[in-house]
């Protein structure tokens, strides 16, 4: 099969790099010109538990153009739009397109660009980490649940999944994936946006009363606006959940601290607290917490003048 | 008249300097060692519009034994109860004590040490600036509104106004004080908690789409809650207010933002949005954003260790 990664990153690469073992072939696709460069002429570089540099082809999303068996989108966020406009070429028929992207409400961008049988939902806890140019850092085991959006065509996720764990990416086919959706968007609610707007660690967030507090406020209005559009989310199970990870994470500054704080990069907020706050508003439920911090952040990202 | 600066910071200092050069006697009371040590050593220092060093007695507030004619409470608000314990010696049964703390609340802290008869509330646009121990720096021209807690003995505010009149602090008696207090809490809970929240100038803050929608929420919260408390509280002429205030001062950090970010100092935001977010549950109003500001500002006081 051919297997395009639509969005090189870090997990991009990850994800590349493990299938191009196996027996498909891969074509990175990424926006980055010191990254597509550095890869074209030097390969990519793998460090942390393998070290290895790898021939992979990588191009512009709008240099594609042979028909793709499988797309696996690892966009930002927002960039996810853009992305699906870009790679129409390689969009054929029977083209499957997995998502596994963080943040919610990504199914409702793809069902404008690919039929409802090719779209299969993901989340994964795997990790990685971009050193620099062609250069990602490997570290650590994962997995991921994923899961064909119409039931009626179950087989073509089975199918990802099959060529996943050739690549020993420890996929399982879920009956129920939003569960899962939500709930590491829930994680990344809470300790995502609350430490990239406080400057501080997950351990410093939750060694806070007042920090709990919000964690808590936060994650029962995920929840209620989860249950409201028909999720099977449990308050309690997911709030065991948030908590065991603010344990083993205690350490690191999130994602979105390093694209806000760090890098002054703008952030996915739009798709964690500000995309319940659309849903609530939607489905008649007021969602103060998310909208006052999805406000805040943008307010951020304009004082630090992110466009 | 002997009037106690109970609070000799910068807004103290020019209280306390103006006040002496009318025919009354003034001491300062102060906790902080340095500043208590360069003005017994040096006297206090003026610059700014006037240039001069003067003469003041200055001690600590557990110090001071002499019966107050006038006790004028200038605190951090959290140290407003502190104070008033400290300060029991000077307490008389005519002795009068105004209250020009920025906040909401601080009569109900002020009633458990003073009969009402002796309460005088007040709010002042008056500022001014500690460029070190012992050295206020002064600038512009303010104003100030009072009124006696007790509608029956009014003449204790005139008898005060009076008084700061003389010292031309620009002092009117006011029918309705309540509403003005109001109005400036108002700003503090906007502007102050916000910047200090956000790292950035009032300017920024106003400047940014996203940072006018929470301002207008905010402030929508405050009016419901004073109004539920018997407040005559304009919106829009609040938001007015808000709004001019964030024109004339777009280039400066506000004092929360002094407090926490520059100086790793404790904020009065108990007494701002917390105040109202308490006053609220009192009265059946949800004050969410309030709330989370609140917690927000407490759980950056504990990532910063501050005590």
């Amino acid at each position: 099969m051919l297997v395009y990664i639509a969005g090189s990153g870090a997990m991009g690469c990850r994800f590349g790099y493990q299938i191009s073992k196996t027996n498909n072939d891969v074509i990175l696709l990424d926006n980055w010109e010191n990254h597509i460069n550095a890869i074209k002429e030097n390969g990519l570089t793998i460090t942390g538990d393998v070290e290895e540099t790898v021939k992979l082809p990588i191009m512009k999303p709008t240099q594609a153009s042979q028909e793709a068996d499988l797309i696996i989108l690892f966009t930002k966020a927002m960039q996810l739009p853009q992305m699906l406009q870009d790679i129409k070429a390689i969009i054929g028929k029977e083209t499957k397109v997995l998502c596994l992207l963080n943040g919610l409400g990504h199914e409702d961008v793809i069902r404008q660009y690919i039929p409802e049988h090719n779209i299969i939902m993901g989340v994964t806890v795997w990790t990685a980490g971009l050193k620099g140019p062609g250069h990602a850092h490997l570290q650590g085991v994962g997995a991921l649940n994923l899961q064909s959006m119409d039931k009626d065509n179950q087989e073509a996720g089975h199918q990802v999944a099959e060529l996943l764990n050739q690549a020993n990416l420890n996929a399982t086919y879920d009956d129920n994936v939003l569960p899962n959706i939500w709930r590491k968007a829930c994680v990344n609610g809470t300790m995502n946006s609350l430490c990239a707007l406080l400057d501080c660690t997950i351990g410093e967030l939750f060694a806070s009363e007042d920090g709990l507090k919000m964690v808590h406020e936060i994650i029962h209005e995920f929840v209620s606006v989860g249950q409201a559009e028909g999720v099977e989310l449990n308050e309690e199970e997911i709030t065991s959940y948030v908590m065991d990870t603010s344990v083993k994470a205690a350490h690191h500054y999130p994602s979105m601290h390093q694209d806000l704080v760090q890098n002054h990069r703008k952030t996915e907020i739009d798709f964690l607290n500000g995309a319940v706050n659309n849903k609530g508003q939607k489905q008649g439920i007021n969602t103060p917490y998310c909208r006052l911090i999805t406000q805040l952040i943008h307010t951020k990202e304009d004082v630090l003048k992110i466009k």
